[in-house]
């Protein structure tokens, strides 16, 4: 059983500046008193991504013992060497390709494969790594991402900022649903599309959603809305439904 | 010099129920008399697929010889056989990554790449094929694409579906000039983000946007907007700035 893992849709929901001011009581729990190694490679100025979390994390938690996992000098090799009971990870967002491209040529991914029984918090690009695979990520492919293939810290897709229709809207590109659908017609797993502001909470056999709501999608069955608080439990045993 | 090539941001616009009807003009000049090979492979159901977009050239070009390239006993051969003079490849949209898949898988995309003096129009996904990349798509990446390289027809990137920030919008995710400008950080060629009604045609040294206005990015610019009617035939020749 993997430790637990804390998956935001964003570190910002709609009106907050603050990042993670909307979930500061999970993630303190989360975290605890450990050392969080920030993983940031789904951005391109790392150190200054880096700062910003820190700042952030400073703001809303107090002290935090952040640090780039980009400044180590043999990255994997932390990771690989972490004390679960004092070191923690937490995965930011940006672009998933770029995430997944630069972890699996770092060996990044394959520690965080090996080390399951560290707690894991990501936001966006980070909550996709989380999941089987990064193939219901919504952001742009601007590099090869060597592998659609991720950490598997659950048996579910999370589909983060999941945007309802507009119907206003004179786009004529596929809306988020038509994607999943289309994700449906090639995958079995299923899908849980994140509104700004929500989170799942994985922690042993428990599965919860929370801090707001989410729409579910699993093959062959009509979409459904789940409220915050929701327990999901259930879908830990029964992945490919 | 490869043949002329016909870019569609999408077959139907806002506000038109019926493909292709914006553009009947320029696709009717530009398919000829010649038989259409319908590539469909960005959708999960061929033949209805090929089916829905023969019926709608029928409505707006009179008789066209469309068929589904699907339903060849070899379809690469097929293209590798073909005659330019009375044959030509019309590219649908759907998922990107599906259509990158499916056609490196059964050998139409290394036909394709031959048989560059085979005239090629494409919508949506088949615009994104017809870059050098596609990493310029906005669909998930539902399937491993074994690959992110394309048909390289022209040197330049194209973003179908281009969407304008929405300023009312509650969604935290990357808008898709901030996708792009990712894209920018880690690659050189040029971006036309075709508004839905747009379209580009290469005709040899010639690079037309039409249809409707677009937005050009380019790395280490800011961005510009184009008018329906502009020429970008400079486009050709500095691919890389």
């Amino acid at each position: 059983m993997p430790a637990d893992a804390l998956l935001f849709s964003n570190s910002r929901p709609p009106g907050a500046e603050v990042p993670f001011a909307h979930a500061a009581g999970p993630l303190r729990d989360h975290l605890g008193h450990r050392t969080v190694w920030f993983v940031g490679w789904a951005r391109h100025d790392l150190d200054a991504y880096t700062g910003w979390v820190a700042d952030a994390l400073a703001d809303v938690l107090g002290p935090v013992d952040l640090r780039g996992l980009h400044r180590e000098p043999d990255p994997a090799a932390t990771i690989r060497e972490a004390d679960p009971a004092r070191e923690t990870v937490l995965v930011g967002g940006g672009n998933t390709f770029r995430l997944r491209r630069r972890t699996g040529d770092n060996g990044v991914l394959a520690a965080l494969r090996e080390r399951d029984d560290l707690r894991y918090a990501g936001a966006s690009a980070g909550s996709n790594l989380a999941c089987p695979t990064i193939m219901t990520t919504n952001d742009m492919p601007i590099v090869d991402p060597g592998g659609l293939d991720a950490l598997g810290r659950l048996p579910v897709q999370v589909n983060p900022h999941y945007l309802d229709p507009d119907p206003h809207s004179a786009h004529r590109g596929e809306t988020r649903e038509e994607r999943i659908a289309e994700f449906h017609e090639e995958n079995a797993l299923a899908v849980v599309g994140l509104r700004e502001g929500a989170w799942l909470f994985r922690s042993g056999d428990r599965l919860t959603l929370d801090g707001h709501t989410a729409r579910l999608f699993r093959r062959g069955h009509e979409p459904t809305e789940l409220a915050a608080g929701t327990d999901l439990s259930w879908l830990l045993e029964t992945p490919t439904s």
